[in-house]
């Protein structure tokens, strides 16, 4: 596996696996670059070079082995491990995405929820306390979580960050509607619903 | 303003109008290119690149003045109006985004909330009945929707959308983790959670 893919290619990878796992709960032995490429909305070309990337599947003519190719998209991707979570905002974004089906299905484990409200600090949010913020660099030591969830306002976002950073994780997944600055080593995936009702509001206010 | 922006830039309007709100509420009257170009991670050219499509504003060397522009930028995104919203799946995802401040800062207004879980149909979400999809057509005519939230699983996403289109919808925010094929005359945005979480999940296994 080459050391660095661009991110536009691990995208791929994640669309073929969805595909890949659906065609095998369907029972299907193998698959074809042309029909991935036309789930995907791309070419058998692309698909062809994304897939070459991992070494050689099947045969010229045959299509890909289903389980084979689940087996090798899952691991590429690294599920199937344990991935720790903190998800720090006790409020809804972060209980939507703990309840989402997709969370568990990538190994993703809530380890800690963290709130900086007074109020919220101590209650308890699906079977987890919430904790201080500031305790998080304390607990980080101890229970090695690698990813925070970032489900808070854009105005302590950057803040936030900062601190997750420093207390070692690496990985952050943004609900905040603002980019965040990391160090390099240090990946950050934004969902910015905000940007995407604003795509809306914009493609509807121009009649497009 | 032009006809047809690209999406690239719709989205960077989207991060300046943010940067330019936050400047309004600190007090400030005006705001540079270069300063934008910061927060928004791109170059100062680029921005007086992006704003030169809307007419000009202020005088070169003075930044540009902040309250024109916050309004102009919320004129381009077609903020200020109403724009009705029908949410398919009363789940959590669905129930996250009413609850969003963004939702309703964009004018995003739920008139209607649909599931084809005949256990969920008629029971309340947030004060709104849950009414069977089956209807959705039917009531479209009437309460004329322009949006429909997509909160469903993967594998009915797509016959959902159909049905959404031919509701003559033309705007869908999407949750399901797949790509949705729909007309030209509709617009599509794409909230893939999976996607991300395997962008992290990819990061991570591979150390980088």
């Amino acid at each position: 596996v080459p050391k660095h893919i661009a991110d536009s290619t691990v995208r791929r990878l994640s669309l073929y696996l969805r595909f890949v796992e659906e065609a095998l709960e369907r029972g299907l032995r193998t698959i074809s670059s042309d029909t991935l490429a036309e789930l995907s909305g791309t070419t058998s070309a692309q698909v062809r070079k994304d897939l070459s990337f991992f070494g050689s599947f099947g045969k010229r003519g045959l299509g890909y082995p289903i389980p084979e190719l689940a087996g090798r998209l899952r691991e590429i991707l690294g599920l199937g491990r344990e991935w720790r979570v903190v998800i720090v905002g006790a409020g809804r974004i972060g209980s939507a995405l703990a309840h989402y089906p997709g969370f568990a299905l990538h190994g993703f484990t809530i380890v800690g929820v963290y709130d900086n409200d007074a109020a919220k600090i101590g209650r308890n949010w699906d079977g987890h306390p919430i904790r201080d913020i500031a305790q998080l660099a304390r607990d980080a030591t101890r229970e090695k979580p690698d990813i925070a969830v970032l489900a808070i306002p854009a105005d302590t976002a950057q803040a936030t960050a900062d601190l997750v950073v420093r207390a070692g994780l690496r990985a952050i997944l943004n609900f905040a509607p603002t980019p965040l600055r990391v160090p390099d080593n240090v990946t950050v995936k934004t969902v910015n619903m905000a940007l995407e009702l604003e795509g809306l509001s914009y493609a509807l206010a121009h009649n497009r």
